[in-house]
C-alpha cells in the first residue's frame, strides 16, 4: 500500500504550529519515497470544546477510525482548567482514544543528544555519561482503568476507591515488546514494579521473568519504582529499556523525559497490536508561548517518523526524518529554549526548524 | 514525665553501628536535659529471621508496645533477598509496625545542607538555589494496605489487584499535619495526586481543599504526580511541605531524598495519633559498607531527636541535637561519603562522627 491516510489532530496552545512543520517534513518524504499522504484534520482537546461542546467529538474519533494513523499535537490550557477531570482536554481526549484503540503500548524514548548535555538538570558529570533511555509504558490497563473505581460511603466514611488490576496476557504482551525492543538497542530491560508491596507487581514480575526466557540475550533487571526513581538521578546512564504498568510508566517517562532537559525534542508513540498508533510530543501545548513561533517542532516531527516507521512501515522515510533532525541538532540549528541566554539571538523560528529539516531529509 | 523507655531495633547492615552513635547522642542530652532513656534492645528484619524465623517476632512487637518511642535502624541485605514479599525484612517489619501502631504520619525532612551543594545529583545553579522539604506521607492507607488485595482467575486471565482507597477523615487528618507544618515553614503545601485519573485522587483533592480553609495564612497548590516528579527536578527550591498518599509519598520522598545526595544525613518519623512513633533512617542497611566503621550515623542521630521532639516532647534536647549536627556539616567533620575525593583523607569515622556530636550538644 502506498497511499495513506492520516488523522491529523492539532490540538491547542502550540499543537496547531509544531503540527504543521511536522506536515512540511511528511510533505518532503513522500515525494522523496514515493508514497502519499492524505491528511484529515480535526478538533481535538480544548478546540474542540469550544467547537463541540466535548474534547473528542464523534466526528474526530470517526475520523481516526478512517485513517490509518493518528498524529496528535498537544491539547490542554488555562481556558479550560476548571473543567471536572473526565471533561479536561488531556484526560477527556487521550484516555478514551486509547481506550477505544486499544492502544496499550506506549513507546516513549528520552535522550540526551550530544551537545545539549548542559541542558540536563543533572550534574555536569551525571549527564556527561550519557542518558538514552525506551520507556515501554502498559497504557490501557493497570489502574487507570481497573473497576471498581469510584465513591461510597457517607460523610466522614465516604471513600474513593480505584482498582490496580493486570491479567498475565496484559503483561505478557507489554513486555515482549521491551524485550524486542532491547534486542535492537543495549539489550538490557529494567522492569519496574512495587512487589514488595502491591499483588498486581507479584504478578506482573512472575509474567516479565516467564517472557525474560524467551530472551536470553537480554539482560532482565527489576528495580520498585521509588528506587527506580532514584536511580534515575544518580547514575541515569544505567538504563536501556525501562518496562512499567501504566501508573509507573507515566511518573518514569516524565522523570526521564525531563532528565533530557529537552521535552521538546521528545516524541512518543501509543500503539494496539495491529500497529495502528498515535503519535504525540512528549510535552505538552505551552500556551504561554503558544502563537509566537518560537516553539520548537522537532517532538512533532520526530513523533511523525515514528508513525512512518510504526504504523506505516515506511522504514526509510522515518529514518531519513531522524537523520535530518540529528543533523539540525548537530549543526546547532536550534529553538530558544535550547540555547544559553547569550546566544538566543541565534534561535531559530518554529518555521525555520521546520524548513531546514525538510530540506534535509 | 521524665523517664522513658525506648524500643531500639538496630537491625541489619549499618543499622547496629549507627545505632550505637544515636544512643551514644542519647546519653549525652539526657544528663543535660534532665530526663532518663530505659533502652530495651530488639531483633528486627534480617537478624530476627536468623534468630526468631521471622522479621518482625512477636517479642519485639511487645517490646514496641512497652516502649514510648520506637527508634529503628535499617533492615535487610543479600542474604534475605530471594525470600517472598511478605517474609522480607523491610517489608516484613515496617508494614506490620505501621498497620499495628497505626503510623498513619510519616514526616520525611529532607535538605541540602550549606556547603554540601555539590553532592547534589543536580546542576550546579538549580542545586545554589536551595532544596528543604517537607514531605508528609500518609502511611497506613492507599494502595498499600486497600482491600482487595489479591489474584484471581487462571491461566492467561488470571490478574493481579490492589485497590487505592482513601476516606474523608484518613486525608483530612494528614492534610491537618500539613498545614500544621507549613505554618512552621515556609507557609506553602504542595499537594500530590493523580486527580486527573483516580477517584481516590478526586476525593483527595476535595478533602485537601476543606483542610485549607483552615489555614489561610497557607498556600496551597495542587500537582500531578507525574508533573511533580519532574518539577522536583527543574526547580526544586519552589516546594516547602509535600503532602502525598502513600504510594506516590513513596515514590516522591525517596526522588526528594536522592536530590539531596546525601542520603546519610537524612531521619524519618513515622507518628499515630498520640504521638507514638518509629524514627529510621532514610536510607537503606548499606550492607556493602557495613561493620567498616565509616557508615554515615547523622540520619540515625537526627531520627533520635525527632523521637525526642515527637514522641517525648523533649523539644529543647532535640534542638540540641540538630544544632550540634548542624556544627559538625558546617565544620566540615563529615564522613567519607560527603567527601571529595581528594578529601577522603579527612573523611571521620562512624565513631568520630557520634563522639564529636555527643561532646556539642
Ligand atoms: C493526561 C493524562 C491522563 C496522561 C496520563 O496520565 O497518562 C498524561 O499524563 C500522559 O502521560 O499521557
Ligand atoms: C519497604 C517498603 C515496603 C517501604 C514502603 O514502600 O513504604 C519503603 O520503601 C519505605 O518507603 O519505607
Amino acid at each position: 500500500k502506498q497511499n495513506y491516510r492520516i488523522a491529523v489532530l492539532p490540538g491547542d496552545g502550540i499543537g496547531p504550529e509544531v503540527m504543521a512543520e511536522a506536515i512540511k517534513v511528511l510533505d518532503a518524504v513522500q515525494q522523496k519515497f514515493g508514497f502519499t499522504l492524505d491528511y484529515q484534520q480535526y478538533d481535538v482537546g480544548g478546540i474542540a470544546i469550544d467547537n463541540h461542546g466535548e474534547p473528542l467529538p464523534p466526528a474526530t474519533l470517526a475520523g481516526c477510525e478512517a485513517s490509518d494513523a493518528i498524529l496528535f499535537g498537544s491539547v490542554g490550557g488555562p481556558k479550560w482548567e476548571g473543567l471536572p477531570p473526565e471533561k479536561q482536554p488531556e484526560r477527556g481526549a487521550l484516555l478514551p482514544l486509547r481506550g477505544h484503540f486499544d492502544l496499550f503500548c506506549n513507546l516513549r524514548p528520552a535522550k540526551i543528544h550530544p551537545g545539549l548535555e548542559s541542558l540536563a538538570p543533572l550534574r555536569a558529570d551525571i549527564a556527561a555519561a550519557g542518558f538514552d533511555v525506551l520507556c515501554v509504558r502498559e497504557l490501557t490497563g493497570g489502574i487507570y482503568f481497573g473497576k471498581p473505581k469510584g465513591r461510597e460511603g457517607e460523610g466522614e466514611d465516604e471513600t474513593g476507591f480505584d482498582t490496580m488490576k493486570y491479567s498475565r496476557k496484559e503483561v505478557r504482551r507489554i513486555a515482549h515488546i521491551a524485550f524486542q525492543a532491547a534486542r535492537g538497542r543495549g539489550g538490557v530491560v529494567t522492569s519496574v514494579d512495587k512487589a514488595n508491596v502491591l499483588a498486581t507487581s507479584i504478578l506482573w514480575r512472575e509474567v516479565v521473568e516467564e517472557v525474560a526466557k524467551d530472551y536470553p540475550d537480554v539482560t532482565l533487571n527489576h528495580l520498585y519504582i521509588d528506587n527506580a526513581t532514584m536511580q534515575m538521578l544518580r547514575y541515569p546512564a544505567q538504563f536501556d529499556v525501562l518496562l512499567c504498568g501504566n501508573l509507573f510508566g507515566d511518573i518514569l517517562s516524565d522523570e526521564a523525559a525531563m532528565i533530557t532537559g529537552s521535552m521538546g525534542l521528545l516524541p512518543s508513540a501509543s500503539l494496539n497490536a495491529d500497529d495502528f498508533g498515535l503519535y504525540e510530543p512528549a510535552g505538552g501545548s505551552a500556551p504561554d508561548i503558544a502563537g509566537q513561533g518560537i516553539a520548537n517542532p522537532v517532538a512533532q516531527i520526530l513523533s511523525a517518523a515514528m508513525l512512518l516507521r510504526f504504523s506505516l512501515k515506511q522504514e526509510a522515510a522515518a529514518n531519513a526524518i531522524d537523520t535530518a533532525v540529528s543533523k539540525a541538532l548537530s549543526e546547532g540549528y536550534l529553538t530558544g529554549e535550547l540555547l544559553p541566554a547569550e546566544k538566543r539571538d541565534q534561535a531559530k523560528s518554529t518555521s525555520q526548524m521546520g524548513d531546514f529539516i525538510a530540506q534535509a531529509v
